[in-house]
């Protein structure tokens, strides 16, 4: 049974996953990877019975889960540390039935449909007690951490405790709120529209920035204008324009950077609760090109050093021709 | 003049290099590669005017610094945003002179006077006191973050900021003191020499173990086993010892995992008011080989997965013979 453990110095979780591990030799050589679409397991999954499917998206459990929930949540010690078996769910969103590779490709309407699953499912898996947060999130491409296999897909973990990145945020966030009685986000967006240098797009309901202080290379965020804390609750009836918006800055990518590898993260906020967090949490995504390592200053620090200022990346992906 | 930058959610810092800005467009390719030792620029410095010189160890100023304590640091707001000039400095340690890639291919002396050249450095560039932070750490290989230019060396980095990740180590070692009266990480060593399961190796001063919680597959930690918060201070006459167990960690990465990247970050306290920090902060060194990308899932929750249990590497470890 894969297990999660808390580092007791920091406090991170990481799921250790004895399922389905590798042996140590297999770490010497690359993974193999699947080029053949008659191969990709996911067209094959399409076929499959699923947990949801509406639009031409499908949602399926991982065939190799590194979380499950069928045992009941219970942590225990051992010794100074924390462990419990790794509770939770870990389902693969198939994005489209078609063997295409990236979501900048997809049609806008078919994007929508992907949004809505993601709303879908999070208000479903919610209803798990013991679950503390979930979130959805794609791996594009090998440099962005996924198999090298050519189908458009994401997925939606639910673990029962609260990730250090995701407390860090809503403590940050709510900081400035008992300081200033005002949303940061709020505040931020206001501040980049007037300033527009770091604007690469936005449309009737969210804007796409660099942010200041960019970890990676044409690091973007999507930030909604409208102030709320959850992105399950706030995205009805705005699934149309988040699909637009996310369509267009993929298609920047692609286009501008030469198909990299990118990630996305659905930041929304914590499951349990969600009325403490609604004055100063903002629902955001962020959407990265993986184009360079991390290297030992940042993983020694948490520190990070970005070989090109945001404003530059931000006027180099406005000038992308998405129509061309 | 390139910029310190802070986001103001998590108060993560970022130096923006704008001073060596690659234009957008190269992001698209990647980095040329040196092969050629006639090319490498590391081989031209050793002849140059450096900071320090020792025992075949050779310390220059970075060619293109991301760092410099030329202006005099001030920090100022721009809006919501907190930003000052990049202070600080950022030095190359050549390790030897001969054009030799990786560390673990050096004499024991060679790594020895690396280690004291670490030390001194640290204790000259602490005397500014504009300096909140230095780190000593090193890049192996491209998956690391190195540009592919076979010269052992490592880069010592002293900024005027405290870095998230060295607070959230030095909150987590101070909550356990306050709770325990005992140092975390003295507790850890007791702990993991009693269990043996994730040890690699020891000798008389420095235990090496896979992590508990390990983020990655193959992580390592070099403990000392006597309790010191600062490095450049709790060295001295242990040189020798962290010489031959640097050089056995990394002949078993080398000789197991066939010649891997990898990076080590030494963690040490904060450069001001050390006092504080001596009861309950406990100095060590990480030490990973880069086998896997870090996915989406990461990057959204700093919550990893690690594909393999800490216990399996360490008895893989175990088992290589350096001596073959």
């Amino acid at each position: 049974m894969s297990q999660l453990r808390k580092d007791p110095i920091v406090g991170r979780w990481t799921i250790i996953a004895t399922e389905r591990a590798r042996r140590p030799a297999a770490f010497v050589d690359p993974l193999s990877t699947i080029t053949d679409p008659k191969q990709c397991p996911y067209c094959q999954d399409i076929a499959s019975k699923g947990v949801y499917e509406s639009h031409g998206v499908k949602v399926v459990n991982s065939r190799s889960p590194i979380l499950d929930d069928t045992k009941p949540f219970e942590l225990r010690g051992h010794g100074l540390y924390d462990v419990c078996h790794s509770y939770g769910s870990h389902e693969i969103v198939l994005e489209v039935s078609e063997h295409i590779a990236n979501m900048a490709d997809l049609p806008k309407e078919q994007i929508n449909a992907v949004m809505q699953t993601y709303a879908l499912r999070m208000q479903a898996l919610r209803k798990n007690p013991f679950i503390e947060y979930i979130l959805a999130y794609k791996n594009y491409g090998v440099a962005a951490g996924s198999r090298n296999i050519g189908h458009s897909r994401s997925q939606i973990m639910a673990v029962p405790v609260l990730p250090m990145r995701v407390k860090d945020k809503i403590n940050g966030a709510q900081k400035y709120f008992d300081f200033h009685e005002r949303c940061m986000f709020c505040d931020m967006i206001t501040q980049e529209l007037k300033d527009k240098q770091r604007v690469v797009v936005e449309n009737e309901d969210f804007v796409v920035i660099t942010p200041f202080a960019s970890r990676f290379p044409f690091e973007t965020w999507i930030l909604p204008k409208d102030h709320h804390c959850d992105f399950a609750d706030a995205i009805k009836d705005h699934e149309d324009s988040l699909a637009a918006i996310m369509k267009d800055i993929l298609l920047r990518f692609k286009i501008g950077l030469n198909d990299p590898a990118y990630n996305y993260m659905i930041q929304t906020s914590p499951v349990k609760n969600p009325s403490s967090f609604k004055d100063y949490y903002h629902w955001h995504i962020e959407v990265m090109p993986r184009l360079t390592r991390v290297a030992g200053f940042e993983r020694g620090t948490g520190f990070y050093i970005c070989p090109i200022p945001p404003e530059m990346t931000a006027a180099f992906l406005r000038e992308v021709d998405i129509h061309a």
